[in-house]
């Protein structure tokens, strides 16, 4: 398969560029870098000593032999480049990673909140326009989030991929039964642009048929794939900050470095988790598993498990004998809640879930540990706060 | 009140601020003057000679007495002009009117599409983020549209006011009832802006509590207030082409200089109405009835009556003896329709629907009779396709 991914350059695209990559699969990456030019704002760097996306990919070659293109396109503000590279390339696919992705750099300021939505939006709607105006039957493969649905909206139904039933009172006559997009329930600023992208896809898919897949992911932990540890110049980003880094990563970086786990609030928050290896495998499968045209948006939920903040911090303070330490929590949400989510879909379609267990763990830790010494440890904890 | 009207120099805007600032209102308008400028673009003047906004100002003052103010800034684009506005008038309202209106102009080329959602989508997510960086309680109304409901998408149950009751089945136990978003259906790009609007309120709303009234508003006919009427120099504009003319006004407008009226399709689509007096009103109705601090999103359906597009061009035509042309629909829509929609809340705090009748429409006729010589004929039919 010929396939253009946007966003290539960071955390999830680069580990599914060369997973994809290495299973024969011709890959055209495209980014503008705006993720490394978040770390010069923020002024922390990747834990992990990333090199350049030209050094990446010169070592991907002289590593696997495989060619993977690199383009650096803005695909918010620069449409006719986008154009003209989907036209140049044809791909059979693209996998649209180029969102702004951190929910409190999305709350930080007006200025970054502005950025997200902007950002975000432009790239989305860019690249349907660029496909509906190329007139290729290109599949979209976007990377959503389970932040869309909220948490505990409909109390212990499940959250099922996309679409849930019910059933609307009629004046004269039974009630209708109908399957309708899971009413949104975003969480921050990045999570409403993602319920965003979800209307800007219902509609391009109503109106002009586009084949559209959307994954709603939960929040990705580990570091390292297959491909990524071949050779050091390909090693995967590492977000350790208070506005980029994800939860269990944190807790796992700050018991390799001593430094004590911050758990916001209580602890109570149950989330949806799923390992950077199965996220690479998650594409693959929805890529070989493409809507038919005239199909809906089809929408999976890529994700493998459930754990709730706090027990993840216990375990890792187990582990390790680092100790909790519990801060106020900068979000607006719910204290505690329960998280019950199908991700039937996947499954059937062939995914085997990599469960959290501690030689994964270790993996992270013990890539945490051998760059301790990047770490800033000004930068850990969360600053960006929901409200005022 | 103090009320900031954006867009404030458009069709609605116009007839919104004059009526207001009778009422005593401090008006303050803001307007980019894009709407010109897409009439530049289009090659195509308002049917009536509408003044620039200094001299609409001046004129009001001479006629009135009151002072509307001006300000030019464009609201998706200098988000510190605007911040710095609210800061130095601190109103307590902000009337939003400034997103481009037109569903075929949004369909017309990718570049149109792409600055419809570009615009529209910052410049109301720049107006939430400026209200809460101002600090200041101010009630947001949102003109938005009936489109977002989309057409006969739950069969025969009247359509509510932005909030759909459903049953949503639980796993363990009895289902459970609910209010939701009425599932957004948008049936072009513009419609499309309307419903990401929605969701921008609703997570404003939800983590800043801002006070936000949304008013889904039908297709408005008419041309001219009390207020508009009172000088030459303060008439309002009337679209007539094919991307800005909406469908009463155009069948009038027809009929007066003898152009067979036009029905895309067979005409079976029924929509909802409103004249452009009562949508004044209905401004001022909810500027008087905000929601409370911590209230959820305020919608109101502003429409008064619904017609089907074929009976209208009917009546016109018996009503003139100029005959109806079927064409070709453009868009991607429905034949035939049914449309039952609620709008107990504006009854309820007072308005008293204006409704069509031969002395209002021949209103409009006059109108563009008196201007007919304004018209070019070549620019009457609509050239947007949704589908190429």
């Amino acid at each position: 398969m010929k396939i253009v991914i946007l966003g290539g350059d960071g955390f999830c695209g680069w580990a599914t560029s060369l997973y994809l990559s290495t299973r024969g699969h011709d890959i055209i990456i495209v980014d503008n870098l705006s993720r490394r030019d978040i770390d010069n704002e923020l002024g922390v760097s990747s834990l992990t000593p990333i090199s350049f996306p030209q050094e990446r990919i010169a070592a991907w070659k002289e590593v696997s032999n495989n060619e993977i293109k690199f383009h650096n396109i803005d695909v918010a503000r620069e449409y006719d480049s986008l154009l003209a590279l989907l036209k140049k390339y044809e791909p059979d696919a693209v996998v649209h990673f180029a969102e702004q992705r951190a929910a409190p750099y999305s709350m930080r300021t007006p200025k970054a909140k502005r950025y997200t939505v902007d950002n975000n939006t432009n790239a989305t709607h860019n690249l349907l326009c660029a496909i509906v105006e190329s007139k290729l039957d290109i599949h979209l493969v976007h990377l959503g989030t389970m932040g869309v649905y909220g948490y505990g909206k409909f109390e212990n139904t499940p959250i099922p991929e996309g679409y849930l039933k019910v059933q609307v009172p009629q004046p004269d006559g039974p009630a209708l039964e109908r399957e309708i997009m899971y009413p949104a329930d975003p969480g921050s600023v990045y999570h409403m642009t993602k319920t965003l992208d979800a209307l800007l896809f219902y509609f391009y898919n109503k109106n002009d048929k586009l084949r559209v897949t959307d994954l709603h992911q939960g929040i990705v932990w580990g570091t390292t794939t297959d491909e990524t540890g071949r050779d050091e110049r390909l090693i995967n980003r590492f977000d350790y900050d208070g506005d980029y880094g994800t939860v269990l990563n944190r807790f796992l970086m700050q018991a390799a470095i001593g430094f004590p786990l911050t758990v916001h609030g209580q602890g109570g928050q149950k989330r949806a988790f799923i390992h950077i290896r199965d996220s690479a495998r998650c594409i693959e499968l929805a890529l070989q598993n493409p809507p038919q045209k005239g199909d809906r948006v089809q929408i999976f939920n890529q994700m493998t498990e459930t754990h709730r903040v706090g027990e993840l911090a216990e375990m890792v303070s187990k582990a390790t004998g680092v100790p909790i330490q519990k801060l106020e929590n900068p979000r607006n949400e719910m204290e505690r809640n329960e998280l019950n989510v199908m991700n039937e879909n996947f499954l059937r379609i062939g995914l085997k879930p990599i469960k959290l267990d501690e030689g994964l763990a270790a993996e992270v830790t013990d890539i945490a540990r051998k760059y301790a010494y990047r770490v800033d440890r000004s930068k850990i904890l969360a600053t960006s706060r929901w409200r005022s």
